[in-house]
């Protein structure tokens, strides 16, 4: 018998999760629903399997939810054991549960529950079932989700006015529990910074307590907690860390301490963005962005390489169609979740699950095409938020970085199809697209792409000719255009957000700029990393002092100070510095094309495919290792097939 | 300020109460899910409304959800006092609720909840709230379904082997309250008859209970409760009637006392069934079918003319699209769906209502037609039920009666678009369909239409045939033809099932047979009355005896004995003996075209859009009064309008 394992409807799990984590948000003593449609997991499921029992033996459906067991032409309670007769045999399992979502488990020599089972929810069309290696024993609850614990003490207490001030030393994020007297309200604040923590009027998270309150309060961020109470010092108070095991595979030092400090604020923040699925920010707003989900499924692929996050992000995101909205009502979100599905497939080869979330992908891209105008181009439809990045854009009638990410969801939906066997109808409809883009948006004079050819206004932004290098749109001299016009000329407007900075970095470190986007790391991370930060920000502005950083979208304590997107550096250094990418599907075949940039010496570990490359550099020696095969080195244009676990040296001369 | 009402998201309510009934169903011990697909009520919603306070004041919005209130560019939280200042003003509420349904209720001299808010799911598509006349204070719960509740004494108790047995002297439905000792476990039994109540390990709903479990059971049918119990005459025992306090509009006496009494058997057997939704049966599957419910709007417009019960059970069939099977899995049920909108709308004409439902009518009438085969016709797909009825019938290929239920859903979509001042697709296409269906099913030879025309057995039901005469589908000659050799046709397979029966009496009403629909009232539900019916049965065989009437499905007393379809005398009597119906959208016209058939003397009232009709005859003097204008008094082809209040009187000469 293989490993028995709860099941449920596909996707179910996620959803149920989703919804709760969306109904999280808390903000200045109100709850805050998530601002787009939250889909709910299904009421009722059959679940069914054909089997042979071997022997004569017995099972028991264990479960939380309510039905019954067809087995044998007979009606049976479930929780109860059950003989099962030597022989060939149809079982099915229906439940419905009103509360949570219906799952199930059999865990008997005779018959196991597990991936080979199907489910339908009454509707005819029955799934592989959903299940995960994390809920294997029948004490186990599937809407329960299990994080890991770990006490925390405050590196420093200290009085404050009306209370006292816990000091955690770093961001954290998990519950807190607190002794509440009786007939003594006692006041929580909690604060990412100390100014927070002190400011109850204007810090986010804030909550009298009384002692009939559930004393473990909900996990939530924080780095301070202000106890505001009479008699505040005999308030007794613990805090945990809540995580999920997530092993890096990735690594890497180099000669400059401070990047090795910001590598490690960079995992640190990303592993606190890790959860059921991938945060934007643990304090706020902790609902599921699907632009920042897709930067952090390229750096989760490059940290600890588990598919697991990605693949329950993608889960919640696809919701359960029909689609009324975009992906958070956002266009862009729509585009990225298609293109990081592929990118996902591509780097780890999974085709079951591809298969099982391959329906949906295919309804949001109808839902996408269903909005085109009478060109092809995405432009704005009710109830959608043409958003590309905050800061200056010409937004006026389609706009030309929607328009590249609408190609390359075609080329991604063309890749997808062929992978699964499918009629590729994409790929006629990306080249057509990409003729009306060079038509309506090149700008010969300009040499760049314009955002709007509708405005009149002829403007160039940054963002758009990053999209137009990033997803290889722009080729040969084009290129070279938007190159010299856009992505390197001072004169446009600078990006200002770490979101979009990302996706500019990239773009410089694929037209060779390394250099400049090491600069950045030490300067714009390395410059948090000197006002105190203990986890990457969601925005940085040098020029801002003290309490200053805080603030953000109208709000003394408004920015997030542990924000997903801000570990970039971990995907920038591993991915054009130690220079490891997959070049096939499932990483079967993959480059290392190491790159040092201005660092004089690294030691690196990346994974990719399954396995993983150790790249060591001490100017100008390089050594090379990696532990699976079809590996290719490639320096100074030589390459060197690499055979699993053999050490290749190479001299790589200054740059 | 208008009556304040708890407001929710457009159709949550249904869908909420729904999804509860399909989980309560129990058999034998097991917990049986409903078999079709169940949905659900959202998430989270965000209620919305510009209003004007002519004067300062203040407003609390009542919720149990939890979420938050935006007002004067503020975020405040729910349940607490906000004030309002006089002067223009836009609210908006948002609320998630993950156990229930989002829903508030806000009453204050400033602003009251109530219709004129809207509400979106998230979504950017606003649509007008629900609400109830039902929930109109802030103490009430629109998640708690509110029923009138009587208690019950048993008429009769009597010990039986290991207990005592309960009579309550008729079929009742509600909560049975047990006092079970401690240590001491008490099995009930539920009975609709005497012998399932003893015969434990048949019955259907038996319960084994500890005095640790709840001692008010769920509200279930029963009319003997058996108590298998030590000491069972001193275990105490209370029942009450669970029921909605819907008041008669409709009355019906004649010369025959068994009809009287059969009319009023009907009368509470309906009662028993009208409830969050029009049931089946009480006791099993106690579900909501949409064929059944078809025939139960008919009888509800001709016994209380409540459209709620009617306008909740619509909500809750049509439920959310996407539509992945048919109502209830059945082909003819989702056409009754759509005809029964139609239906519904004629005779009350609540347009708002029609508005509400329209959307998701026309997604269930795009699933009817993206599943018709090349000619148009209705085939059987994956997960279909071609049901029609019970009974002999082919089967084979299309079935003829499936193609008329699609002609008279493209008449009744035409009909709805022409009162929603929409484009009308629709009349083309039963124009197409009428000729398809009289070239390919019609059997000169036979005269008559054919179940199939693919088999070659041409095969000839009364059901098909009843079918092409109810709808008026069949016209003239081709009428006369079918009448003759088909419906009065002595040679066909009789139909044994009440369901299909109803449809048949109303048919054989229609040619003018009354007097056989009046005698097959006194032999068939006379019959059951004489076998001590207290409610209408499932179906019923006279040549059965004692508990053989009982058993059904292949169950000893798997048979229902109260079950809403039996309730048709109602309609029967009143549509076609009073002889009262609408002509006009919302009975703004009516007629009264009186057949005593073979009653000497009746004396009837009967609903008709917002009055009623009061006709009384006693051979060969026939009284006439409408309290509402718009009448037509029909005797022997003279016509007179009825003024409102006026009596009229005229002779009408033995048939």
């Amino acid at each position: 018998m293989s490993q028995a394992k709860w099941i449920w409807y596909q996707g179910d799990f996620e959803i149920y999760h989703h919804m709760l984590l969306s109904c999280r948000r808390q903000e200045k003593g109100c709850d805050y629903p998530c601002q787009w449609h939250i889909s709910r997991p299904e009421v009722s499921a059959s679940f069914r399997r054909e089997f042979t029992a071997d022997r004569d033996g017995e099972i028991r459906v264990v479960t939380r939810s309510k039905g019954m067991v067809r087995f044998g032409g007979r009606l049976l309670p479930v929780n109860k054991t059950i003989p099962v007769p030597a022989g060939e045999h149809k079982i099915s399992v229906e439940l419905y549960d009103i509360e949570k979502f219906p799952a199930c488990f059999i865990d008997s020599p005779v018959l196991v529950t597990d991936e080979r089972w199907t489910a339908e929810c009454f509707d005819r069309r029955p799934l592989p079932v959903g299940c995960s290696p994390m809920f294997t024993s029948e004490r186990d609850d599937p809407s329960v989700f299990p994080f890991d614990y770990e006490d925390r003490a405050p590196e420093r207490i200290e009085d404050a006015e009306g209370g006292v001030l816990y000091d955690f030393g770093k961001e954290t994020f998990g519950p807190v529990t607190v002794g509440v007297p009786e007939n003594a309200p006692v006041t929580l604040v909690y604060g990412e910074s100390r100014e927070e923590a002190l400011d109850p009027e204007n810090a986010l998270i804030r909550e009298t307590l009384t002692s009939s309150d559930d004393p473990v309060r909900p996990a939530r961020a924080f780095r301070y907690i202000f106890v505001k109470a009479e008699n505040a010092r005999r308030i007794p108070l613990r805090a945990a860390y809540e995580f999920l095991p997530l092993e890096d595979k990735a690594s890497f030092r180099c000669d400059s301490a401070l990047v090795n400090r910001i590598w490690d604020v960079c995992a640190y923040t990303f592993h606190l963005n890790s959860r059921e699925f991938f945060l934007d920010g643990i304090k706020r707003d902790r609902w599921v962005w699907s632009g920042d989900a897709y930067q952090s499924f390229m750096i989760a692929r490059y940290l600890y390489n588990d598919p697991s996050v990605t693949e329950r992000t993608v889960r919640a995101l696809l919701g359960k169609p029909p689609y009324r909205t975009h992906v958070n009502t956002i266009n862009d979100y729509s585009a990225y979740l298609i293109i990081a599905v592929w990118e996902h497939y591509f780097a780890g080869g999974d085709e079951a699950f591809l298969r099982s979330v391959w329906p949906r992908v295919k309804e949001l891209y109808d839902f996408i095409v269903s909005r085109l105008d009478e060109n092809g181009f995405v432009v704005p439809r009710h109830g959608d938020w043409i958003f590309i990045d905050w800061g200056v854009l010409d937004k006026d009638g389609p706009h030309c970085a929607e328009q590249i990410l609408l190609w390359q969801v075609y080329r991604s939906m063309a890749r997808l199809a062929a992978a699964l066997g499918e009629e590729d109808v994409y790929t006629v409809r990306a080249q057509a697209l990409f003729g009306k883009i060079n038509s309506r948006f090149w700008d010969k004079e300009k040499g760049a792409y314009l955002d709007s050819f509708t405005s009149g206004k002829r403007f160039v932004s940054r963002q758009t000719n990053v999209f137009a290098v990033l997803f290889d749109f722009a080729e040969g001299k084009i290129r070279d255009s938007v190159i010299e016009n856009a992505i390197l000329n001072p004169d446009l407007p600078q990006i200002t957000t770490p979101y979009f900075k990302l996706y500019e970095l990239m773009a410089l470190c694929r037209i060779g700029r390394l250099e400049t986007a090491q600069e950045y790391i030490e300067s714009y991370w390395g410059g948090m990393l000197a006002e105190g930060a203990t986890s990457v920000w969601e925005a940085y502005d040098p020029t801002q002092r003290g309490a200053e950083h805080y603030a953000m979208y109208g709000s003394d304590f408004g920015k997030s100070l542990c924000h997903a997107w801000g570990s970039g550096p971990i995907l920038l250094l591993s991915r054009y510095c130690a220079g490891v990418f997959p070049t096939s599907i499932g990483g079967k075949t993959f480059r290392v094309q190491p790159d040092p940039g201005k660092y004089r010496a690294f030691e690196a570990q990346v994974p990719v495919g399954n396995g993983s490359v150790r790249i060591t550099y001490s100017a100008p020696e390089l050594t090379v290792c990696a532990d699976v095969p079809g590996g290719t080195l490639v320096v100074e244009g030589r390459e060197t097939a690499l055979e699993p676990g053999k050490r290749y040296s190479e001299t790589v001369p200054d740059a």
